[in-house]
């Protein structure tokens, strides 16, 4: 039923690449450090130079101070800001392209952090537009940089590059034949940091894990790109082995996963974010493994489900104006049970 | 939808009752301290004044010495025989009745240990055919006898009457909305004692709970019985009020694991008894409630599912021959999936 080579070939295991950069102006005294007034003076300097790099032509730009935590909650969903830029100061924004591809978040840790995002394995077009990018910026800005380390961070695991490259993967094979923690310790050796889905700290639920390097110092960003793309090469097969060997000895562990997860989704009356990641994962890894018909087009639908279902997703898709987890909680259910009606057919009974 | 006092005179929430009292023969020693040789002179003599009991005329004596694991294990789930009753015993046995209403086990903590079982309530139709049957076994046992204790025992918990009464209750709404743990405590504090379905230390899944007496000293056995009767009655009235509260104040919670049970009873290829337990158990609220058509029929059909699919019956049932898990979690969900289809059409949407 599944064909290696072909699976091999087509799977969508990686889902997304990012790149980000840290980035501090010279001069400043960085943001944990830095008065009401510096921070403002910092946002306008950054404000200034990112307006005019033709790669944010066209984008938006806000403060945190403006927007209400239902904003700050879509932005965070959509992989715009992390949970720590600071909530309501009016020193601290993102700045995103249109596309949401290219953003910077203003204050956070550093002054500056640049990200480029883009769907599947495309580290090095991503590197090749955030570079064009940061030198874009650099017109404006002096970073702030050494000869001896490179550029200089707030936190010193970020000196040197200041990059943090990483690959988004579905593994679900890997968490269910539970080798998720050796693999994560294995790549951790080799200077690889693996992550929940929402980053740092975060639980893998759904079994999406983010592989990133660990080290930004000593090793150049081509080089540092060339090595997350070799080891995510290597998780995928390591993945598609799993998947291979577990539909092989033990179809019906799969097959139970599989039915249950479609029943709940359509029935369940209410659901919150991380089951319905859970179950999700599932059918993702069902159409992967060319066990459900027109995979290509059931693996886009689903993960755009997976956004949409999200707390300040859905709300925003239903139009909920209340924040009532329950209600929430309800209209993705009934949401879920009609998407789940218009997935293409299961391969297997 | 749900009528209180209608709920109130039809509820099956007391499933069964249970009996039994402990004896042992007067100027033996008890099991826990007796040679083999005195363990078998004793079962002869249990044998021989059980044989003689009318009540037992037509039923089945088994040595734990003549039967396989398998036998042991379909006497437990039938509850004639506990987990503590010595496997491959050849002086330890179970009498039983053709139906198991009544039974004795011979040689497990006391020489004796007699039961009558029976459905709903009925504890004191119940004491008055054990107390019957309990008079002649006496013609043929001297039993031993203390003026100032009553029956003595091999624990001193059961001095006195040697009488443990017991109701089986079905209580999912007080389990899901978590007021079993302060009931427990609350009656515990008036002298019963509440416990999983199975028994000392067993898990309470499904939300099946027995409680019985804690005292069986200083009070006459009809005073045991009232008092079991009177405390049962209250136990049903809170199951009652947590249902109808619940069925108000969050009917979707109470949709959505119904519509769940369903889905995943109908759908699952493998299921552990734990898990299939609580899903029929879920059902069976649902028909108490008059959620469901033909609720009677409803709760006898899932009162019979919930011993067929226990490891021993489901075992028996689709004559598998070796004890692999797997695959009897592969054929109870078979099974399951067929039984769910029967059962009646649900009142909700």
């Amino acid at each position: 039923m599944i064909d290696s080579t072909e699976h091999k070939k087509n799977s969508s295991i990686i889902m997304t690449s990012r790149i980000r950069l840290a980035r501090n102006i010279a001069g400043k005294r960085f943001a944990n450090s830095a008065s009401p007034d510096e921070l403002a003076n910092i946002y306008d300097i950054c404000f200034n130079a990112l307006s005019k790099a033709r790669q944010f032509k066209g984008g938006e730009c806000v403060k945190m101070s403006e927007i209400s935590e239902f904003g700050r909650a879509m932005l965070i969903e959509d992989k715009l800001a992390s949970r720590e830029l600071p909530a309501g100061s009016p020193a601290s924004g993102v700045f995103y392209s249109a596309d949401y591809s290219l953003s910077a978040m203003i204050n956070e840790e550093d002054h500056l952090r640049v990200q480029a995002l883009g769907v599947k394995q495309c580290l090095k077009s991503l590197w090749r537009k955030l570079n064009a990018t940061d030198d874009a910026i650099e017109k404006n800005i002096e970073y702030a940089y050494s000869d001896d380390f490179g550029y200089l961070t707030a936190c010193p695991t970020n000196v040197g590059t200041g990059m943090r490259a990483s690959l988004m993967m579905h593994l679900p094979a890997l968490a269910l034949t539970e080798q998720m923690e050796k693999i994560a310790r294995g790549l951790n050796q080799l200077g690889m940091v693996v992550r929940g889905a929402d980053g740092e700290g975060s639980d893998s639920y759904g079994a999406f894990f983010q592989i990133s390097n660990q080290q930004t110092l000593g090793m150049s960003e081509d080089d540092i790109i060339k090595k997350i793309i070799k080891f995510g090469e290597k998780v995928c097969e390591f993945e598609i082995n799993a998947r291979l060997k577990l539909w092989q000895d033990s179809p019906i562990i799969l097959q139970d996963k599989i039915s249950r997860a479609v029943a709940i989704l359509k029935n369940c009356r209410l659901i919150d974010t991380a089951e319905a990641m859970e179950h999700l994962s599932t059918l993702r890894l069902c159409a992967d493994m060319g066990l459900m018909q027109d995979a290509t087009y059931a693996i886009n639908m689903i993960d755009e489900v997976m956004l949409d279902i999200k707390p300040a997703h859905i709300q925003r898709k239903f139009n909920i104006r209340e924040i009532d987890s329950q209600e929430r909680d309800k209209v993705r259910a009934s949401y879920l049970n009609s998407v789940v009606k218009a997935l293409p057919k299961l391969k297997i009974k």
